[in-house]
């Protein structure tokens, strides 16, 4: 196996990591030694090994010894929840790193390659590094950009609608499709509603699968209306952190310790999402209803648009779904079935 | 083989006759004696030989004798652009006959098996029926309930839009829809669009394959809006017949022989589609738009709907699609990808 090979190996190996590595990215390593693979890691959940390390950890000293590393990430050089990757590498004796895609936050590209040669590690950059980049497309984003990724997430009727009538909780899409939504939740940071949906659909916004670190639940409340709900789900489950954005001041008292309430002098949506990004959450999946996501529409923040739609007609009694102050284009577009209903993703920008 | 199987065989010769039968259903015919299959036939184009005919007359005197012939839909046995098929099979010495469905026409169902039987033929019938049937869905509702099949066809955008403005031409749909489209319309015999549509889109409404009987352009111009448009294409082209519905009593002067123009005091969708089907028009396909869907959908004239989606966003400005007055659940909904596109055929009853 060439270079090419060995990093996809790598590739696969990262996306091995899944979701349970949060606000850390699903990174894969491989350590090969005269052409045979002697161990494959990937990052293990929050606050556990990184992927360097939990490929060495399997390697009796000498074998990592003069061996290649191909890692889809470039190794860390700081301390963090875990001792700097650059310094185990370098302890380890391995000869030659090859390394996917550099560091995306700013402040530390390149340090991990400059640090590892700088020990006489032969470091070579720029394999796979596509492939490598689209299995943490939320992390990238939020490092690049200093701001959350956002997908609007919406479920509509074939003439467009997202509930029979105001104030109507409808179900719309079919089993297979909430089971998707369910799964797909947990891959995001937060989770955004605005007020309406609390009140109406009082949803519990819980994935299905117990993680260690569940998805923040976020109200968009600016006139503060939950003061008077505060039996929402959202409130008393406990199963999660919630989080309330309102331009009310007295809202902190009335939910109590119920949430954690960000009182802001001017409650909109840019506003909401540099908070978040002061806070270090990286990726938005903002499911409605449609005034929320009109605003994140209008202020350029959304990333993906990703639609489950059901074959059924609302009626035009039915509440509209989200529609974008004009025309919007996509320029990558991933249509699938799942039963009579179809799941459709979709981005305006590709390289981001 | 035994009967089902026999019988199978005639359901998929009924397939290969296609919409040039026009208003004669596609019927088809397998002859077999002692187990073997001697023939197979379908109806001919509009005007030629029935399925029963083409099958025997493939045969020699002597083979027919004796043999047994299965046919999808009973053998007519009255005088219309051919002689009666039953007399054919009486001259031909077939000795019995398998009938799937007996003709939906109320006033002649049972008249051919009953003229069969009267001279000593042995007529089996009730052995796949439905599968015959789904052959002619639209001949077959036209007999049963005295009016066109009506099939709804639009092009949405994800926002559940059908242009990005008022009097915009707007394309929505990929290639493979526009080529489905035109391969679909043929498959009806009147296309309905209002005048808005033919005012602004000016579209030819021609399915590309040219058959000898070419759907008839239909336009619902209330209010006559069509007197100052001589010069669309629906007019100009010569391609297919061109029907006018108007309460306009000036409107035939205006637009002289270019349309043929109904003038109804009352020119809702319930009265021009029952001059439709006074005029024989057994199904239409309407195209739109939203206003002319609407008024179908009100009047509770609607078999099919087909959704052609596009997964753009048309924004706010754009022209909301057809939408039902109320909730609208459908029974049978079948979904295709086409490419980007989805297509989408819904009923609201499934045995009509």
């Amino acid at each position: 196996m060439n270079d090419e090979d060995l990093m996809g190996l790598a590739v696969a190996a990262a996306k091995q990591a899944g979701v349970a590595t949060w606000r850390n990215p699903q990174v894969g390593a491989v350590v090969v030694k005269n052409g045979h693979v002697l161990a494959t890691g990937h990052t293990q959940p929050y606050g556990g090994p990184h992927a360097e390390r939990d490929a060495l950890s399997q390697l009796a000293p000498e074998q990592a010894a003069g061996a290649t590393l191909y890692v889809t990430l470039e190794p860390c050089n700081h301390y963090g929840k875990q001792p700097p990757c650059t310094q185990l590498i370098i302890d380890s004796g391995i000869q030659r790193v090859v390394v996917a895609q550099l560091d995306p936050h700013a402040l530390v590209t390149g340090k991990g390659v400059a640090a590892l040669r700088h020990h006489g590690i032969e470091v070579v950059t720029g394999l796979g590094t596509q492939q490598a980049a689209q299995v943490n497309p939320h992390y990238n984003f939020f490092y690049r950009h200093h701001r959350p990724w956002v997908t609007l997430k919406q479920a509509v009727s074939l003439d467009g609608r997202v509930s029979a009538g105001p104030g109507q909780r409808t179900t719309i899409t079919n089993q297979a499709v909430y089971r998707r939504v369910h799964k797909e939740r947990a891959g995001f940071q937060g989770i955004v509603i605005g007020s309406t949906t609390a009140i109406v659909d009082d949803p519990t916004l819980v994935p299905t699968p117990q993680l260690a670190h569940l998805p923040i639940r976020i109200v968009l409340d600016r006139r503060g209306r939950l003061a008077d709900y505060p039996d929402r789900q959202l409130f008393r489950d406990g199963l999660a952190p919630t989080w309330v954005f309102t331009e009310r001041k007295s809202l902190p008292d009335r939910l109590g310790p119920r949430a954690r309430v960000f009182v802001l002098p001017d409650c909109s949506v840019p506003a909401v999402v540099q908070v978040l990004a002061e806070e270090g959450v990286q990726s938005l999946y903002v499911e409605g209803g449609p005034t929320i996501q009109n605003a994140f529409a209008r202020a350029g923040l959304v990333e993906e648009v990703l639609t489950y739609l059901s074959p059924v007609m609302l009626g035009q009694e039915g509440v509209p779904g989200f529609a974008p102050p004009k025309t919007w284009k996509f320029q990558d577009q991933q249509l699938e079935l799942l039963g009579n209903n179809v799941r459709i993703a979709e981005r305006e920008r590709q390289d981001v």
